[in-house]
């Protein structure tokens, strides 16, 4: 059993590098590769794929994982939760007939490219037989993973362990009915806020400055996270001990930037805080994109957004930013931030409209996985959605159905993640305010007991919890939106004197 | 044989993807990565290494390259060369004991490790054991290699290939002949240059503006060439379709930035002109050290520091530059960055003293190699040389014989190149004279019938050909080092009114 366990973690150590590998392509590709460089990337990328592909389904591989886990009991509890997991990837993976997958991998490449073109080009049917053929595939491959569920289900379970359309469609009726009242009481009778200061301009090289200042603020430590600059922000975790966060500074739009280095902040502050024991393992990483969501949603906005946080900030602002800034009250600035509109694009929109955005998207992937929806209605449904939900008339499919990338990389699923980890957030706070003064160490911008507090009951345990197992251990109880939908009703009727 | 070829060429591949891995993750270490991730990253350097280990001195490719070699005629020449190239680095690592390849391995990453040390301790004695035992490597390996061959010579041939003691010893010694005197003259009655224009703090925005401006100028095509900044700058080529040269600002020390972008354009140039032919074999990289150092000592000296080009850049200067440099003449401007004084580090020599330091390092490694020198009497030679050559006082091995790494990393026979790197691009400049108008050309920034010159005869042909077939392809004639002789004194008389 020794030598198995040796070989095994031997195994691991493989795969890890390689994904290590890998992931510094990827992170290079967007931040240092000149643009020329794709087409030799994407042989390196296909070279290095094969070797991970090949070391995931080993047979020896298979043999030590299965020889673990008929010996649970002789094996410490990472090595045993890291057979399991590493067992479930190989099953999803083994399940599928090889050239399927091969083939559909080649049909997620076409599609990407297909999107980038149509999204361009304001083009649906250009994109339409590619999104059919995708949903088609995820179809047949949930059926081979667990064909005794819906299939929606089975998808949903490869995103955010356990959560089923049950619950979510419980969960997102409910957002319905508690906030959609309260968007359009905004809309009619709310204070209005002007926010042009945050339009002014703030020269990039002191946007740097408040990105350093923030990162520090939040804990984030500099020697195991960098910042860098890209199109889309993002967070990569190699390990906990190189971390990167990105950002994209826009000159007359300091809160852009402000915002994702908090967001990705949080993000990075997860990753940072994995426990010693799963440092350099599989499982040293977040648990899911809901909790991940969590994470990065509570400090962009429960933290970023609070006017105790903001009055602890703006100093600093004033400090760099424009001379428009320099007499606006903590209090006008924290209206600023929070104003609400409903909008078109679901990446800028503000924190009580966010949720509907991911509504329209978990209705469409769920009829149209159950069949019950043909790609051809879907702009149709789409823009009809957002009226109903947002107010808004789509202009067009660029604006509209073509805005994200999620479903051109065959990701069906992943969407509910996004409104999940708002929930997840404002339960983690409830539980969070019973045991720690929260408003009182933000506004002194104290935020290491905030972050010790997550860390011993989310952080440090990677992925040996599930989703739930997480959310009931960090708050004592199951997920419950309620939380969610109170503070988001009482911080908006707030800032619009409602 | 079709068979052997194609498996032979997608082996070639698989090495390359992995060399590729390998580069991308050392330039993130030094340009993106956070300090703390370098733990992490050794573990997958070994995993990466010990893979492309595997892949070099495989049997199966051993064959395959043997079939090709053994039918050379039924194959095209750039293949015919791949298997000779890939045969020599198999030979180099089959010769040594596969243990004694492993020790000398781990010496190296102690002893690099030691030397930083000691350099910053300035503690000679701390790093000299481990310069012995590197030492005595260097000497078993050249016997392994070719025991026929005094030992420096076999070295030497690594870095340069076809270049000998004999060679160098005469080239070494006209310099010194020749120029020395120069030297001197110049100290004793040169007339005197002020300049402090070029200490003046100029801001790194503009600094960064100034290095897209160059990189313009240069040719360089930024679809598949990048800028970054590390603390010492370099160049990297994955492919000719992805290159990428560092710098680093200071903001009182415009010149020094300026100088190293136009130095590792020269690198990045040679790079991103490798022939069609061989874009993506191992043989499309430079051919040599010295021939790579041709190129940027040439674009950095020989272009960058001429009066014509100064004349045509220095309105770009000013523009974005200090106050100081407005009133400057191009006349002033060029006899300010072609200073020359005998210093102590090399990185930081003039153009003209820059071959005097190469000189020293020339001759205590030699002297180390045969046996004739031992590690403990290194600094007084050291101190003795330089005070001969360049006429100064060493006051701590610190900024004498610790200050470079290239011993620690067992790189013994490396430096010649530098100088012959500096001879060879005097010498194609003499060539290319008489084939176009080169300094008309650069009086007016154009520089693409340089760089096409110079692609005709040198970058395409990448390692098709060695050192001496492309200055032999260049000139029509065998390496001459009066011309950079010449080139020196009559460009420094001028400057110092001699």
């Amino acid at each position: 059993m020794e030598t198995t366990v040796r070989n095994f973690k031997g195994h691991l150590n493989k795969l890890n590098a390689y994904n290590h590998a890998m992931g510094v392509l990827s992170f290079d590709s967007v931040t240092a590769m000149p643009r020329g460089g794709s087409e030799h990337l994407g042989n390196t990328y296909a070279v290095l794929s094969q070797q991970i592909y090949e070391l995931t389904v080993s047979p020896a591989f298979k043999d030590m994982i299965l020889e673990i886990l008929d010996h649970k009991d002789q094996v410490d509890y990472v090595t045993r939760r890291e057979a399991e997991e590493l067992y479930e990837q190989m099953q999803r993976t083994d399940k599928i007939p090889m050239e399927e997958y091969v083939a559909y991998q080649l049909e997620v490449n076409e599609a990407s490219n297909v999107w980038h073109t149509a999204k361009e080009t304001n083009d649906f049917a250009l994109f339409a037989p590619h999104l059919q053929k995708l949903v088609d595939y995820s179809r047949r491959f949930a059926a081979y993973w667990d064909s005794t569920k819906p299939a929606y289900d089975v998808l949903l379970d490869t995103y955010e362990k356990g959560i089923t359309m049950g619950e979510l469609d419980q969960f997102f009726s409910m957002l319905r009915q508690e906030l959609l009242p309260l968007v359009k009481e905004i809309a009619q009778r709310g204070q209005a806020i002007d926010d042009s200061p945050l339009h002014k301009r703030f020269p990039i090289e002191k946007q740097r400055k408040l990105s350093k200042r923030l990162m520090e603020v939040m804990t984030i430590d500099p020697n195991h996270c960098s910042i860098a600059e890209t199109e889309h922000p993002f967070t990569d975790g190699f390990s906990r001990e190189d971390v990167r966060i990105t950002t994209h500074y826009y000159e007359s739009e300091f809160a852009s930037s402000m915002y994702s280095v908090i967001h990705e902040g949080g993000h990075a502050l997860y990753e940072l805080n994995i426990g010693d024991d799963i440092k350099y393992s599989p499982l040293g990483t977040g648990s899911s994109m809901g909790i991940h969501e969590s994470q990065s949603r509570f400090f962009e906005n429960i933290i970023g957004r609070s006017e105790s946080f903001l009055s602890y900030i703006l100093p600093d602002i004033q400090r760099l930013g424009p001379r428009a800034l320099k007499a606006v009250s903590p209090r006008d600035f924290y209206r600023m931030v929070n104003k609400s509109q409903p909008s078109l694009i679901r990446t800028e929109a503000d924190e009580l409209t966010y949720c509907f955005h991911i509504m329209v998207r978990y209705e469409l992937e769920k009829r149209l996985i159950a069949g019950e929806l043909s790609v051809e209605d879907l702009p149709r449904e789409w823009n009809r959605l957002y009226k109903e939900y947002l107010g808004v008339d789509v202009p067009n499919d660029t604006m509209g159905v073509l805005q994200d990338s999620h479903w051109s990389g065959g990701a069906f699923g992943y969407f509910p993640s996004y409104a999940l980890g708002s929930a997840y957030g404002a339960q983690m706070l409830h539980t969070m305010e019973q045991d720690i003064p929260v408003w009182e160490l933000v506004g002194r911008g104290e935020l290491c007991p905030i972050v010790a507090w997550l860390r011993e009951r989310i952080y440090r345990f990677g992925c040996l919890l599930t989703p739930k197992e997480l959310l009931q251990n960090a708050c004592q109880a199951p997920f419950d939106p309620q939380y969610y939908v109170r503070y988001l009703t009482s911080k908006y009727r707030e800032v619009y004197g409602l």
